[in-house]
């Protein structure tokens, strides 16, 4: 069974996990561990944890539990002292603290969810992500930089505070994998994070693995405004110390009324000036063309344009499987 | 296998029942749904939830999950949003919400804690009990009525507010029951608030079952103040609808030490004066004589003075196999 490694942590990265899950392949997901806000930055600023998010909506996306189960590990709290609080990441918190280890934690956290695949957390160092821009600002905390949409400056450099060890599972998963999936997920607040971690770029440098990149759909304000898809794989490249297999771009059109929800916010599709010589460029229709679902206790519907689960899985298949 | 029903839900039925799973017996428990204080009286108020906190410790004393487990269930948190929460009610809070029903909020509990037996809520109505005191004075709250230790006038009635229709499940188990075991637990807000949900008394009097009462080992101050065994057992028949079978009664000496710990709160040694005519009345050393730990993340250790749970299984389980 060909060993796929994923990179990333946030709704993306669930996307293309939910998707993947269905097909023979041996799944592991290394997860950014900086992730400071909503009800994950207040369980790590009250109780000390390290952040439980990222990490419950990437074994939720490989779980085989019933749905009842699902439901329960996505159940956010609307009133009360639990207000806004995602049972999961309740869950994930109280189990660290009564764990000998993080990894008996997660083993645990597996188990129960019958989460088919390895769910590793980059690393088991408590940190922040930070960034300094063109014009000298700098932020820390994912969340901050994350909602720091009237950014104008280009973000310089990205780090973390304080520097982070690599989980040593995270290093050998990426050792032995055939293939490693980027994304999709925000440049800077989903993927770089995990390639800051010391030791994670060397490896994945060194790695036999084949990359596949999933290039974002629209730009993210404050982030990664104005960019182009070579803006995107120019700056992975620099965190990452290599390029890209293989990248995969919608080309299917995106309707006006979503478009016209991102100008709002000065957001918009990314645009394709990427060049075949240099990359493996795969082109299609990535897009989810469901209705929009509204729902206040599903964090998995912030976005309003995704990627959809199944065409996505089904290109990834198609490389891994050539 | 003996039927076997334990009535109560609190610290006594904890260890009742801890006791008792290590025996070959078809074992069930219904428990009290009037809990107000703490965290289950906060997650009441605050999601509008049935009270977990009694049907939580019922569930983990049946449980035979990994130890780990158990100690998350246990957890209560020490800080933040959460402090003073006990994961275990959480969670039961929870998955009343994304459960279809309250009885699959349970097998699912049962299912994951992996319970042996069967754990009954008494009634699925929302409800509070209620007290009228010799005096005129009433109370409506479990807690309020728990803490009310400097009331010196005797409760004259109890009641629920509103009343409420007892669970199918709870009498089908007391029509089944081969003996139903009533506490050890607080008279007034661990055991008769059971018995004053609409059908259980009339149930139980009607029942083949023997019943086995676990007489306290102290009084409770504004609850059962100065109450002799004999007014202990005149209030419980008074509710039940009949006279116990059996009665088990500690005989072994309490150390002055745990006495003067309870002379502070102005309770003591509950003094035997039941004639054996009436009742088969079992005589033993039935109390827990290990040094008491300090807990602060578990509630079992609320009481200085305990009955001991094999000693208490092990009585029982002669009664029952003669």
């Amino acid at each position: 069974m060909k060993k796929i490694t994923v990179i990333g942590g946030g709704t993306g990265s669930f996307v293309v996990l939910s998707g993947l899950k269905k097909y023979p392949l041996d799944i592991s997901v290394v997860v950014s561990m900086t992730d400071s806000g909503g009800s994950t930055g207040k369980l790590r600023d009250q109780l000390g944890v390290l952040p439980p998010g990222d990490l419950r909506q990437c074994l939720l996306a490989l779980s085989d539990a019933p749905l009842l189960w699902r439901k329960l590990f996505l159940y956010r709290f609307e009133s009360g002292d639990f207000k806004g609080h995602n049972f999961g990441n309740i869950f994930l918190a109280a189990l660290e603290k009564v764990s000998k280890s993080y990894d008996e934690a997660i083993d645990t956290a597996t188990y129960v969810l019958k989460t088919k695949g390895k769910v590793i957390p980059v690393t088991l160092d408590k940190l922040h992500l930070s960034v300094e821009y063109s014009n000298g600002k700098k932020v820390t905390g994912e969340v901050l930089i994350d909602e720091n949409h009237n950014e104008t400056s280009r973000i310089k450099k990205a780090y973390l505070t304080p520097e982070g060890k690599a989980n040593p599972k995270a290093v050998k998963s990426l050792e032995k994998a055939d293939f490693i999936v980027i994304g999709p997920g925000d440049l800077y607040t989903s993927i770089i994070p995990v390639l800051l971690v010391d030791r994670i770029s060397v490896t994945i440098s060194q790695s036999k693995a084949k990359i596949i990149f999933i290039m974002n759909l629209m730009t993210k304000s404050g982030q990664t405004s104005a960019y182009k898809a070579s803006d995107y794989v120019n700056d992975l490249e620099r965190y990452l110390g290599r390029k890209p297999d293989y990248i995969l771009i919608n080309d299917a059109p995106i309707s006006e009324e979503v478009l016209s929800q991102y100008t709002k916010f000065s957001e918009e599709k990314v645009i394709d000036d990427l060049k075949e010589d240099d990359y493996r460029l795969i082109k299609g229709d990535m897009i989810d063309n469901r209705p929009v679902k509204k729902n206040s206790a599903d964090v998995l519907y912030r976005s309003i344009l995704r990627h959809d689960s199944k065409k996505v899985a089904s290109f990834i298949d198609k490389i891994v499987n050539v």
